[in-house]
């Protein structure tokens, strides 16, 4: 059976940037992690600050996928991009914290050494590419994007499944994707006309529909 | 349209007891609320404690289906049974909390006042039923359970419409429902075969197939 890769675009995740460095207390790993419900007012002078310091998202979003049995058993596979461009993947196996201060915590440390454990030989989550054109160089990009053209959410699976494309899901707050990514984007589909949805709302309707085709 | 209602019960949800009382800060609201992620080592010698204190059970449940269009056009309806047996019901235009811990200061301040705002005449959240036998009195609960019979997604919804039953989702992390609340079911269904699913898998399960049949 095909393969499925689902790659969370823009995930709006970094660690405090040096320009409010000092701004927060930081006596905690999760603290290291820019979140907007901490960070706010230091947050306004920041370039885009409305796509950033929302860990909350890619949190949700994850919850809706992984330790599903379509991960588990390998046949779907979970990338995560991130602000800074990075791009990493997950273990098949992981059991995500469910606690948000602990996610961050876990966040931060992949951040800071590209792998978490830092020591492990299998390792909860990895670097796979520097910047996402690396990442891409080989794939096709199916975009999930408001502006794409009409599919429902069996469409979408169906046509990654038979293009082997890679399925595209942004995990930031608001505004479009990057003008680098509309450019990589092979094809653009939108969900439910268009209709405006939460990462994690788009990644509950695909996880939804792949545990109805069976795949476990 | 007949209307669907969907009630989460016996949600890992408390303010901490008195028994534990005094062991944690509580110098915010958010800290009013039991979290095994905090209080684990006190919680131990609560009776059922491995059904208690994991807010983020039904935190998670309830972003997976508030503020879907079902939803907010008042088609579906969301209710809250909570460890205490009191039952809530959502706002259908209530905006919940994504950060965890405003999330739970909203919830320290419902199960405080059983009403939030306290002042509000048009509440986000309020008390329907003192407990779980007055809620039900008028109602056949369809039982989402592993013991249960076999259904899909598609069917549990369908049967819901047809026969007017209220879906019920457990919101706890381990174990099977209690006594009572499995004496109260009208019909038990189970998903996919009976495999191992969290509360939100299931309402982003029962969310995603509203969304398909365009309920909207």
């Amino acid at each position: 059976m095909e393969k499925i890769d689902i790659i969370f675009l823009e995930s709006s995740l970094e660690t405090i940037p040096k320009e409010i460095k000092g701004s927060g207390k930081k006596t905690k790993t999760y603290n290291e992690i820019l979140d907007i419900n901490i960070h706010y007012k230091n947050m306004l002078k920041l370039r885009d600050f409305s796509k950033r310091g929302r860990p909350d998202i890619i949190h949700y979003s994850l919850l809706n996928i992984l330790e599903k049995p379509f991960v588990t058993n390998g046949y779907v596979n979970v990338y995560m991009h991130v602000y800074d461009d990075r791009v990493y993947k997950f273990n098949n196996n992981i059991r995500i914290p469910k606690n948000y201060d602990r996610f961050k915590g876990l966040m931060a440390q992949l951040l800071k050494y590209n792998k978490v454990p830092p020591e492990s030989e299998d390792p909860l989550s990895f670097l796979v590419s520097k910047n996402l054109n690396e990442f891409v160089k080989n794939r096709k990009i199916l975009l999930l994007s408001e502006n794409g053209e009409d599919f429902n959410v069996e469409g979408v699976i169906n046509i990654a499944i038979k293009e082997g494309l890679t399925i595209g899901i942004g995990a930031f707050a608001h505004g479009d994707f990057k003008q680098e990514i509309n450019k990589i984007a092979y094809k653009k589909a939108r969900l439910y006309k268009g209709l405006k949805l939460k990462a994690w709302d788009i990644t509950c309707a695909i996880s939804s529909k792949l545990m109805e085709m069976g795949i476990f």
